[in-house]
């Protein structure tokens, strides 16, 4: 659950501006804020099913973009290889061997971009 | 022009798949396959109006999806610091000084991301 929540809260990072200006305010308060479906609904003066339904239908044009795009899939392939470069750099010693490797990584990051 | 293309090229790459079939069709006919207004309209069996109308269209969709999520300029910015940090990593003698810029050049771009 916690997994999910999170998937969605990059997602949103992402494509959050594809959205409207009330789907990212309700998921905002929904995600980051913590709120209830119910505080939500009674802050917009609707139902909590109209909220519900409107949530699930901003979830599911985040995970459209992310089908098509990709990029959050992209974006944590990089994050991880750059990760491994900056460890491969950090030895007090530097080593050719490494230094070689961390070139590789990083060339093959650049073309995934 | 050919700076512009460029541009329009490389925002199709990355949000072509937001564009319907037949706008990705013809844009790609256009730039990659350097076809004219006019074949495309031939091949298409519309005028060279409507196949310009309908380029205009779709680099307009490009350009506010490039205004929205700012991806093509976070690549970019990406892929040059990569590029400085392959070269800060090509010396041969490896350098603690050179090292420690190409970790800091890393983790600002991470961030970025």
């Amino acid at each position: 659950m916690l997994e999910k929540l999170e998937q969605f809260v990059l997602l949103h990072d992402i494509y959050g501006a594809l959205l409207t200006d009330k789907q990212r305010r309700i998921l905002k308060d929904y995600y980051e804020n913590d709120f209830s479906l119910s505080e939500i609904a009674d802050d917009m003066n609707t139902s909590r099913q109209a909220v519900y339904d409107l949530i699930k239908r901003a979830e599911h044009q985040l995970m459209q973009y992310e089908a098509k795009l990709g990029l959050l899939d992209k974006l944590k392939t990089t994050r991880r290889q750059m990760e491994t470069v900056c460890e491969l750099l950090s030895q007090e010693e530097p080593d050719v061997e490494r230094l070689l490797e961390a070139r590789r990584i990083l060339q093959e990051t650049m073309e995934l971009l």
